[in-house]
């Protein structure tokens, strides 16, 4: 069986933490800014080092293959990829190991002539952070992408998508024609971090993915009364930011025990107006996330949580408004794709389990167009998002061993 | 009975509710703005205009009397009083009814040379609504100022007391210089609106308070741990807004249930860490404070609330600081003002109530250095801080009068 090389890769993933490396550790790489630019750049001089093709298209998304014909519906390819954008101060593995480990398996493949009936092909996909929009490359690839909305997408530093992509020679507007033509891929298999504790806790060596979570984001404000805080008797207050609160308490514990037990959700945005110690609360905004991967669970985990803030709100006096800001539909990974990866990984001599994705992926873009899996390695103590953010290198080889066998499995298909 | 001019009181009202004025009403004119300084200038005229003479001390306050030697232990005067500073979008009425109904009362004293044994003063106390520190300058007309923090005190837009205090002409680490000599003020009485909604909904006339609240404030903060939303397992999460929330919720229970029925507590400022939708809060930060008129039951309480804060952490594995940030005690009006105002209204056959002022006054600095006391008019509505805070003119007056009544006996005293 051939291998991957795990010095050659290794080597790949240390040049690519240098743009927007961090002194001590991590990356800051978000899509468009310029050491994601810088790492666009190196990214093609690999490819091309490779002796691959390298090319990109109206997303911004990076590309490389040999005799691929550029999505030639004729000539379906597989395909695997992942993303080189990061989060602010996240690791050096999230996205950049599914890219480097798709470039090191076609290098190889090409290096040991080993045989394979399709063309294989290499995606790095723009913005998967959703610095301006989540899963951006994905999305215009896969046709999923809202153009009305482009002109709007903006950067919480207040950056519109359209001009951070003019500096880097893009027009954002025309993005949707990345659209790849129907049939001209034949599989997709990306390679991830976990992200997560489950693999480690359990021993496991390879995640073999069933499907992708749908995430639910919805803006949620309640309406009270801003009041003096001293004069105001307390059965008179409309104290906004009390009821966000009880109504936070509750709603996770509704998913949590309304859910499929795989159900999760989080409040991670606060703000509480006026913002002064002295006046009672008027108003108070959350941005509340529910993450399900049964589509028909998500729907009505979305629908209790929204009737619980209005029960919250009538009993204490106050109006709210939930404000839906985005949804994505659970993904479910294609069977054959998920019998391709254990066959791989078994006779690899690997330990492997089935495990559904908690966070999103671009994988879920592709599902819409073509057979798409995905290969989680185990995350160190199950950190992401963060600098200290790694997988042992034992962990990193075994992944991109079972991405090759994959990939040339499918390949064959 | 010599009566007071609601025209003129009126008319000076609408005069100075133009510095600051915002076009739907109320004003903003916060401590040293330049709105702040016409206001000073217009009023150190409008009292020489009516006959007194006008001074101003180190701390900025500005004082107006006839023959009351700026304080003379051998000739103690009766002071009235309060501020001209506003709160950002704040009523026309709080602090402005106090300063020129007590120069009403002054002025119509003065006009018709009605006997008074003391000589009367009046007193625009600085930064009342704290800008830069609450109560200001009657803080350091009482000899309560700490002048240590004089450099360290900002406002929240980060400018320093020091240089506001220096554009107007004053050096604010001599603001301790403004403190009275022992013995210089025989007592104080200061007329405020009402500011919570007790007199107007019962129907009384004038308020007689009895003392004033203690506040107590402090920064709580929880640290969990940011993590990712959605791949890190419910049960494993240590959510620093959701211990906050759980937190804020009981600690307002207790504060109700096992106060003295007069306290009251407030969540005015809430900071969540990252502050990022798919991370789970490492971070949340409150302002939290209780207002109480007992000093014991002030001190009992904010205990029990910080002992709170302590079990919802450990339960939730988070850690909790407790930061006090500052700490007022609850201040007794003198029986002989209280009595002396009862009587005035009483004579002018109004209705009128005891009851506990439950926002801060100049009035509690002062009660550390003479017999001091408050009388409250109704605010409709119970409306405060707010452009719409009025009262009705019927209100305005009456208080004007029990003011210049209650300055009358206390003279007398």
């Amino acid at each position: 069986m051939i291998r991957a090389s795990l010095p050659r890769l290794e080597s790949r993933l240390q040049a690519l933490a240098r743009f927007g490396g961090l002194p001590g550790g991590g990356v800051t790489r978000p899509a468009w800014s310029p050491p994601h630019e810088e790492a666009r750049a190196w990214l093609l001089g690999e490819i091309r080092a490779a002796g691959l093709e390298a090319w990109v298209d109206a997303a911004g998304n990076i590309f490389g293959g040999a005799g691929t014909g550029r999505f030639d519906p004729g000539r379906a390819v597989v395909l695997t990829g992942s993303h080189i954008d990061s989060v602010p101060e996240g690791g050096i593995l999230d996205g950049a190991l599914g890219v480097l480990a798709g470039l090191e398996c076609l290098e190889t493949i090409q290096e040991t002539s080993a045989p394979h009936r399709r063309p294989l092909a290499l995606a790095a996909w723009s913005d998967e952070e959703g610095r301006y929009g989540s899963l951006f490359g994905s999305r215009a690839f896969c046709g999923l992408l809202d153009a009305a909305r482009i002109p709007e997408m903006t950067a919480v530093d207040g950056e519109r998508l359209v001009d951070a992509m003019a500096r880097a020679g893009f027009d954002a507007r025309r993005a949707g024609e990345a659209r790849v033509p129907a049939g001209a891929v034949a599989a997709y298999v990306e390679l991830h971090i976990e992200q997560g504790p489950r693999l480690e806790e359990a021993g496991i060596q390879i995640g073999v993915v069933e499907g992708i979570v749908g995430v639910r984001r919805a803006r949620v404000v309640f309406t009270g009364q801003a009041d003096h805080a001293g004069t105001t008797p307390m059965e008179r207050r409309r104290d906004a930011f009390l009821a966000a609160a009880e109504w936070a308490l509750k709603a996770r514990e509704l998913v949590v025990r309304r859910g499929s037990g795989r159900s999760v959700t989080n409040v991670g945005v606060v703000s509480v107006h006026p913002g002064v110690t002295n006046i009672v609360p008027g108003r108070a905004e959350l941005v509340h996330e529910i993450r399900e991967p049964d589509a028909a669970v998500l729907v009505r985990l979305a629908r209790r949580v929204e009737g619980l803030a209005r029960r919250v709100a009538t009993r204490r006096g106050l109006e709210v408004e939930v404000r839906p800001m985005s949804a994505t539909t659970p993904a479910r990974c294609a069977p054959r794709v998920q019998a391709v990866i254990e066959d791989a990984a078994a006779r690899l001599g690997l330990t492997r389990q089935r495990l559904y994705s908690a966070a999103g992926h671009d994988a879920q873009n592709l599902a819409a167009v073509t057979d798409a899996g995905m290969i989680f390695i185990p995350s160190a103590g199950g950190r992401s998002h963060r600098v200290d953010e790694t997988s042992d290198r034992e962990a990193i080889e075994r992944g991109a061993n079972v991405l090759l066998h994959s990939l040339l499995a499918l390949a064959e298909q």
